[in-house]
């Protein structure tokens, strides 16, 4: 049970940590890797390319502007690809989105939101629990536990306001 | 191996058609069912929350406009979803990308392009693939044989242009 | 006399509060939740299944990022929905806006500005007026009041200018 | 029990046309008038400011582009504004959506999707239904035929799909 | 030769500003108003209306979000109406601009840049000059100097880089 | 009374020429140019340069795209200049929109409504009644006409509904 | 002086065709070929890498939606790469602009616009103008000719208009 | 082996400042210019159309909002042009980006990302390697540190996650 994150600049960790936390926290081995599709586009080809025989069952892209990561790593490998659209300053991340999520016929990426990290780290989650039955345990759990704090801010809000 | 397709409208259907017949050509049983959000609210609820004692293992979510059905659905089953944003006449599709795409921490939707039926299935069928290694298998075929029609029609064009 | 503001997230409450306030001295009965469509559905759908029986005249849902809480809202009650789209960082709430007004047919919700919540409880002040006559009276005052204090700071300003 | 729908133009009444019959069909009394807020702007704040007195109890404006009906209405008059952003083929009605939906604070309206003179209609119907118990009925009714059509879909699709 | 300026909301002076001194170096009388076209519609539209009377030549309307205040003083003066989208903080001036420029035909607005109220100034100086030809060879003066600035600046980065 | 409309390619006439014909109408000698900011800069810059003493008061730019023409003309004359964005295929006309309204503070464009040349014709003639009492006799009674014209689609829209 | 066109997909070719017309009127020998970034990264890799060698001395990629072949290409050979957005039908071919001109920092595009393969083609002239004396005469003539053509229809337009 | 940075305004230099230096490293003699398409537009065009026989192998053009500079001068020399487009405050760049890329056929303005003067001057280096042998050499040199750099970083942070 194990994935990897890959993202274009370590500059991206600071939205990327989200995720990875996540994946720790259920028990997924996670290796987090800095490899540009641009700057090193070997080692982005051959991680892709070796990914399945090296043991990882889906990568997760994060990448900004032309965000071309994700979509190179699921053009070398049969492994499911997330792809996290990271935010830059110029165009409040609508250009990754777009480049990541409008993949051509035959090769997609499974794009969650804009800086989506922690989403694109449960969506592995839920995408490995087709296998795991442990996982999809823990994730009912963490589901549960995400609508119990809903209830109690529901609570606390309207005594605040009762108290007013 | 069983998949369902969730349209909010029947006249989707003319863009689902694709990965219909994606899956099915890759041997997975799949339903596909009109079931809208916004109209018949218990019926997207009901389907979401008993998808997985149903057998489904993954739900693609197809929806236009202000498309919140695949969110919906993630926020009801602890299964994958999988969102195609349909392209409406008014606002290219943008509209139900965003609505689409955009899901809050804790509810991913795995999204694919603007009308992009035929990856959600191919990408349903990667995810499958790490529990079945045949569909594996298959779609490394696929791949390749995707990989040689682009090859084949390289060489066409060359040779027209050649002979002109 | 009584209508209620859901929002998707405590966090919202900073922007709905000044909806709250203007709806109190209104003489409006207010009730403010946090219930989310994606990760308490139940709560929203129960919550909207029962509005009308439980005496609320009128829903305020406000929400950001893929904002599907007014319209799962509409989807479950006759009652008319008012929708407010928050702004989230990335997108500046057009991703808001666009998944919270772009409903289709047969599901309106009723979207004010982004970041609105004031101009969501004069529209429910507004809609409540027609069945109640002493709100509109009220109303009537409050717009009175606000021409006035254009009035007064277009004189300032001229006497400012004058001044120099 | 009499609303208006106000149009920028008679050539909107294609996109109208819709709303007017839902109206009808739900016995309410509708008048449909053509005012420009730029052409005829006497006769735009007229009506406006005489709506309540000549016994209307909400007003509906349809406008494209620089779509300032509605909110030059919402200016002049205490009651419910609705308002419909009319496509235009330039920019797809974005423009219209914005300079509907962008109030100010304290003059609302009540915006719902570009194009979508039904919803405006059945919104109406919502809002009247608060002070009118049999509106409140038939719109229950309404909905659960809506409702009944997308299950019949539902239905058709599945059967089709089962005899190929 | 006299003009007025006409803003929304007494906010929007920190950008007016910069047009209203222009106007003034240029020896332009200039008045500025805060009038509302939702808050204070009759002052809006007795304001157009008596604007040619009261011996205005131009107006310049300045507005924010859904900015229809230089369409509707459009809609009521024979006289020529430059409008300044102001920039709200949702949006980026995107919607105030197309509120403004997207005007239907019949109904012109001259449209400057979001914020570009200095430009306004000066394109009122502009069509003035059409009538005054002392404000033409102020207009000429102008220009020149703007340009010598830009000469002057060309120059000094040069010498600034020459030397290290 | 005399203005020229410079247009970037002679395929821009079908839109521009809404705008020839309504200046022709009012009496307004006027010039049509194909002249590109790009393609034959000489012409356009020299054109600009000596338009003033050539004895136009008015200049007019369409242009579609990467729109510089109206600006290129704006910042070699100190008369007014409008722009016109053409919309072609690719962007709706919101390139040219933006590459026309956002001019740089000193050089003002004044902006009309995408394709919309009869406004720029219009918005000529207001500029030029600040000079011409005929001119403004003229507008006010096309003002009048334009007001008329609505009122009888209106009476006419009443009827045809009424028989119904 | 040998270049590549290389695209995407083979329907691309009705675009690009023109920029290979061109290329070939300016005598460049000019190879097109059929690569798919996402379908046969192999072969976009291995073009790029061995680009210098087999002698091109500039690359144009063309490619729509999540327009990754030119950004590919440009990681992959130190040759300047020119990048042309083919328009699909879904966003009118922003998505694809922005996934090719918003390279992150060293590796850079030269961006063209939407579907200007022509200038694409012409803009590998002026590149390969800088070492190729020869082509520098022919463009400066194409220059000429091209401002011939719009003085031309300068010429005609006028004479149809005065002949009217 | 000379080129030239030609700016809008001294405050986008700042932005600029990081492709000068590039340029000096890689040993290009290099220019900066102040020279504004609409205020000074004489220099402008005297620049552009002196360019080549004042030694420039190649232009570089910055601008921001209503950007016509690098397309004014791509309109006046046969040297290649690239265009930056600079971010202003108001539209987040996108209004420059459009001004630049989407030049009319027949002047191509060689496009980078918003605010990519960095990539602006390594374009640059890789088109004057045609020529330049030397430079391309370094060119090599300069893309394998970079992604040595990239390498280093991944290691960097492996090791780090290993350590915590």
């Amino acid at each position: 049970m194990k994935v990897a994150i890959i993202m274009g600049s370590d500059s991206d960790f600071q939205v990327v940590e989200k995720g990875y936390n996540i994946l720790k926290d259920f028990g997924v081995e996670v290796d987090v890797r800095v490899i540009s599709a641009h700057r090193t586009p070997d080692e982005a080809i051959n991680f892709a390319k070796n990914a399945e025989q090296n043991g990882y069952e889906l990568l997760i892209g994060a990448a900004g502007k032309a965000a071309h990561l994700p979509g190179v790593l699921a053009g070398c490998t049969p492994l499911p690809v997330i792809g996290v659209p990271i935010r830059s300053t110029e165009l409040d991340g609508l250009d990754a989105l777009l480049a990541i999520v409008q993949m051509p016929p035959g090769v997609p990426v499974a794009t969650v939101a804009i800086n989506g990290a922690d989403n694109a780290a449960l969506l592995a989650v839920q995408i490995l629990s087709i296998k795991y039955e442990d996982l999809r345990m823990k994730f009912k759990e963490y589901k549960k536990q995400m609508a119990e704090k809903v209830i109690e801010k529901d609570k606390k809000l309207s005594e605040k306001l009762a108290n007013n």
